[in-house]
């Protein structure tokens, strides 16, 4: 049976994280939500699912995964459940640890970046806190990215590269490579600057872009573009 | 030989959720920062391990675990980690990424409770963030507080109780009890109003507090009181 995953259409989000893992492993999977309603698909069949009365355990919000009978909540929940299933995880169990401190680490960093659009509150309008998301993304990128980024370096060297675990490619690298899109999406300026002291982390990304699978994926119209709508925004006024 | 988990002294933090899994299961360990520097223990052994060359994967920040040579990164990956050795988690093992989804869902909540007091950057001063800081503490306590409880009240509700998986106690309801601790003393006159909607999150609360594990160590001085260098914090200016 395919795997079932579950993701607002329209943006890449936080389950672009996933499509990233199963795209790369050439996974047998369905975007319910991007799916057409006549096929029983659609955002309706996914907010039935997160409502269902016989869901034992539903997720709070999207991204959620179906396998099978099992609902798995949370990208990084996500990845570690997928990571050894699509051979993207080491083999090593012990290290599946180390590969999801690293995955939630950069989930903390992805928060990071959706919170310099909205500092004060998702439900408010970027519009209505566009003062204080200024000084957000100033911090941002001058202290929280190059801290982050030269984290992320650091790994890659200490492990012997090329990738954050070593020889293999894991899901973590997909979610880097994913970083580094973003960043580079919402923050040219800011990024370009950041990017010249972290060769590593930009080595792990052309890596990951010359991949078969993600670059069908990529130049695919599964792969939606960058928008504001989603976490990454290009707010020209926030990149310094 | 003895766990060892590393996390600052003098505050609860995001320390304190894998500490109280350790204490609940009356595990054999070591906290290296609270240590004496006579014992090779304390702060600065923290940060050499974090600096360490000779560590293949170091952390990013605190907390983290050391079981023999894995080090283990990030709260919600500690828990997952000890869960089935300390008997704290589902021991059918596609449910411990159902108690994995909570887990990383309460640590959500944290980050936004985190962020009720340093809503512009971490590394400003409260005071110097005090009118967002409102802001965003009344956008917390008016949507998100009711929003996330609700959530956990209804997870309770469908695993049919008393605790959040069911019949037997998960690390994930040492954590809720320990996010009702916190938002209590952030918030008193919010979170009263609050309760009064999830009585099921209060009682799995009161379970918790009842155990003994949790009550000798409550009573104890390894129990750090809440304080405001942690994540939550007494402002009352905040509290609706």
């Amino acid at each position: 049976m395919s795997l079932e995953l579950y993701y607002w259409d329209g943006l890449q989000g936080r389950g672009e994280f996933v499509r990233l893992a199963l795209e790369e492993a050439g996974a047998d999977y369905v975007e319910v939500a991007r799916g057409e309603a006549s096929e029983g698909l659609g955002t309706r069949t996914m907010m039935s699912v997160m409502k269902s009365k016989d869901e034992p355990y539903p997720p709070f919000a999207p991204p959620f995964l179906k396998d099978g009978d099992l609902v798995i909540a949370q990208t990084a929940n996500i990845l570690f459940y997928l990571g050894p299933r699509l051979n993207l995880a080491p083999s090593v169990e012990s290290l599946r640890y180390v590969a999801n401190g690293l995955q939630l680490t950069i989930a903390d960093m992805v928060t990071e970046a959706h919170d310099t659009h909205h500092p004060l509150a998702s439900g408010l309008y970027y519009e209505d806190q566009k003062a204080e998301a200024k000084t957000y993304a100033g911090h941002f990128l001058k202290e929280r990215v190059p801290k982050y980024l030269s984290y992320f370096d650091g790994v890659v060297a200490k492990s012997g590269g090329p990738y954050l675990m070593g020889r293999r490619i894991s899901y973590t690298d997909l979610s880097l490579f994913q970083l580094v899109e973003g960043l580079r999406y919402a923050f040219p300026k800011g990024m370009a600057k950041a990017e010249r002291k972290v060769q590593r982390v930009i080595e792990v990304h052309e890596r990951v872009s010359g991949r078969e699978g993600i670059k069908a994926y990529v130049a695919s119209d599964r792969r939606i573009p960058f928008n504001e709508d989603g976490i990454f925004r290009h707010y020209p006024e926030l990149d310094a």
